[in-house]
């Protein structure tokens, strides 16, 4: 099932739309009035305008058709909605409300209408029980969510088993001053599941790097193959862990399934885990933005020793090498930061310094190097070495991150100075250390483009 | 030895004061300059003022006397400087340059010897090899590094081996809009350390909790003792459980040894241990201003089920109990989630509802719940349940936290408000989750005031 009516519109019906702030029909009306294409809100008890635009009483009755409906009625109501869709044509649906599978026997009946209907007329489902997507970089908000325009355009698309998540991700990027590629919530994955959706970005222009939030799924082994099988590196985050099976089947209908063999599954098949939502934006912005590594060595540059402690310890604890830099990399350090206290791996200058820079590049060119990981505590006087970090990454064909902490007031705008230049930034010690953790497991995994040899048993 | 001129000086004056920006003797002066007591610039070979204070020769110089000098000089010029410090009576310095136990035997000479010039006259030293300390609410800024007055007043005490990482902890917490009731870099500890530190602040009106960060002791049982003597809650954040040794060494002079024998002993002393200075911040914040945990269980409460199974998985791989809820909590809560998902424990909403701060209240008022974590994305139209919040904690006599994501745009008011009734905020749920965690580890151990058993071997 193709899904360029859900993620490339070019006309949206809001189903239910609503003029009463607060309620779903509103809230999604207002996120999605200012895409560029029509935008339709449907009520046939409503009339005037929402948003500057004219109720209409049934997608049927628009001209030019409707490509993806926003659906934002009550479940037992949806059946008949989709069937309007299939006479319109409507190619997609979003479907926010609850009470189908996630909730018992009556439910899961619910949502067997809804699939047959759908499947019946080609039409592409997200959710139910969901709260939307969004596409930053197309101007398409279609999450009930108030203040989804603050997640801006990236380039990683967060796929995510549970809406929520998926919005908590999304404002997290914002937070964090990064945009998104997308945001999805799958919500119940009546005919839209993992693949679909993967797939999908897998091909979008704007995603360099796709990761998942998942619960459970009943077909591990086909997630698992499409995660091999795109060139887009994909992160995982399987939940459950611990027993929190019950709460989670409440949830999105899904059991979480055994997580060992997950966790396992997905290394065999190249996907890094990870063990939060900060971990999977953060490593997620590093394979997205930087160079994917060639191996697992490390080279630590850090202008203060104690957070370089905190990240070589980090490191080594999740497997990273910490190799020891060639002699010709020494040779140019000596001369950079003579009698300095520590030149072996992690270089440490001690404080911030003019040639603080050069000696970055020198570790970056060590050919006993995969990835760099610079940490600095910003010094108003000095900034950040930009100048020297323009390019670097490229040059060297190596990811290079910087972690780093200090005063929002003097710092922000030469943090925001690095990220422009696509140095991925963090701003604690052991955030950076996590993604240059998570790189070095994507390049002993092989990533999941690679051609390692797979043996599951059936 | 008092630590009263070191933490509470009426007179400060600055050795090796410079007009050169960028240099530590004018960066120190920027700091402190604004402090309400006397700033005296010391510098033989200037003249005029800087930030309006008229450089003196000499702190002998100084009529009325000083009580802590911040030492901007190169290592070998400390031991004739603190001569002076003895015979102006001076009690209290901070020696920011390195050069001494860390970097090898001439440093340990040069180190042995400003000890024995300090004892001599009784002047504390913070340092050497330390970029200093923090008392906000002081007003009281004697650090080198730029914009440290972004670290307003708080209730919690960071105390760190490393200046470095000190200073991270600062700027995270302000990021976070939290304060800080003080910030210590220990460095090499010549003859003031972590127990006196503890000590002091245990004593510090504004300090609620104190919060550590270590490499490495000589004294290991020294530093229990202290943590299980004092009052304020304690937290530690060990590194070194992956071999950094050598590169330890090297920073402040200190063996990072047996990272599970301290595990173990901070436990037995009842002492919290976390790992990243993000969960000593935040579960640092919870211990500081909500009330102490009687126990283990917790009850959670989310209005997004996704984030809600990632905090329930956290916090029981954590050790943490989710018990079920008594009947009179269950009868409470079916009637304010009629038909709602789930309303065991994770009481979970389904969405953000104007009931959601009575179905908190119900949870914290729940006989079996010790600690109570919501979980709540932000909706715009609802905003937070301040208004239940507030004074709840108090009431129940349990701590009540709050994770959220949200746009910045339109949630930073709210949780602000949040945070000024006394509740700790969170913008992940697993950072939520970690805070949880944290306190209850708390309860288990007792606290570090409670009299465990004990059994350590000599």
């Amino acid at each position: 099932m193709s899904l360029i009516s859900l993620f490339e519109p070019q006309s949206i019906a809001v189903v239910g739309a609503s003029k009463t702030e607060g309620k779903i029909g509103y809230e999604a009306m207002k996120s999605v009035h200012e895409f560029d294409g029509d935008v339709h809100p449907v009520n046939p008890s409503a009339d005037g305008t929402l948003f500057g635009e004219p109720f209409v009483g049934s997608v049927t009755e628009v001209e030019g058709g409707v490509d993806l409906g926003l659906l934002c009625v009550p479940g037992p109501v949806v059946p008949s909605v989709l069937e309007e869709f299939g006479a319109a044509d409507v190619g997609a649906a979003v479907i926010y409300s609850g009470g189908f599978a996630e909730s018992g026997a009556e439910g899961e009946a619910l949502q067997d209408r809804i699939v047959e209907v759908a499947n019946r007329h080609g039409i592409s489902l997200l959710g139910p029980n969901t709260s939307g997507f969004l596409v930053p970089g197309s101007g398409l908000y279609a999450s009930f969510a108030a203040g989804v325009q603050d997640v801006r355009p990236g380039n990683v698309a967060v796929v995510a088993q549970s809406g929520g998540v998926a919005h908590a991700c999304a404002f997290e990027a914002a937070r964090e001053g990064r945009g998104l590629a997308a945001m999805v919530g799958l919500g119940n994955r009546a005919n839209v599941g993992f693949e679909a959706v993967i797939d999908y970005f897998d091909r979008h222009e704007d995603t360099d790097a796709i990761v998942l939030h998942i619960e459970g799924t009943d077909d591990a082994r086909s997630l698992l193959e499409t995660c091999r099988e795109v060139d887009t590196p994909v992160l995982a985050y399987k939940v459950g862990k611990a027993d929190v099976g019950e709460f989670a089947k409440s949830h999105t209908g899904a059991l979480t399934g055994e997580h060992a063999l997950y966790e396992a599954g997905f290394h065999q098949y190249g996907v890094p885990t990870v063990e939060s939502t900060t971990q999977l934006l953060d490593a997620g912005h590093a394979l997205a933005t930087a160079p994917t590594p060639a191996g697992a060595n490390v080279g630590v540059v850090t202008a203060q020793a104690g957070p370089g402690i905190i990240i070589a310890d980090r490191l080594k604890q999740a497997g990273a090498r910490l190799p020891s830099l060639s002699a010709e990399t020494r040779a140019r350090l000596d001369k950079l930061l003579s009698g300095i206290t520590y030149s072996a791996n992690p270089v440490d200058t001690g404080r911030p310094m003019p040639e603080f820079g050069e000696v970055v590049t020198a570790v970056a060119e060590d050919e006993n190097v995969d990835v760099v990981l610079v940490y600095e505590l910003h010094e108003a006087a000095l900034g950040f070495p930009t100048d020297a970090l323009d390019g670097l990454a490229e040059t060297v064909d190596k990811p290079v991150l910087f972690s780093t902490a200090g005063p929002e007031s003097l710092m922000a705008d030469d943090l925001a100075a690095l990220e422009a230049i696509g140095v991925p930034t963090y701003t604690s010690p052991e955030r950076g250390a996590d993604a240059a953790s998570i790189l070095v497991g994507y390049a002993d995994l092989g990533g999941q483009g690679a051609t390692v040899e797979v043996t599951v048993d059936e």
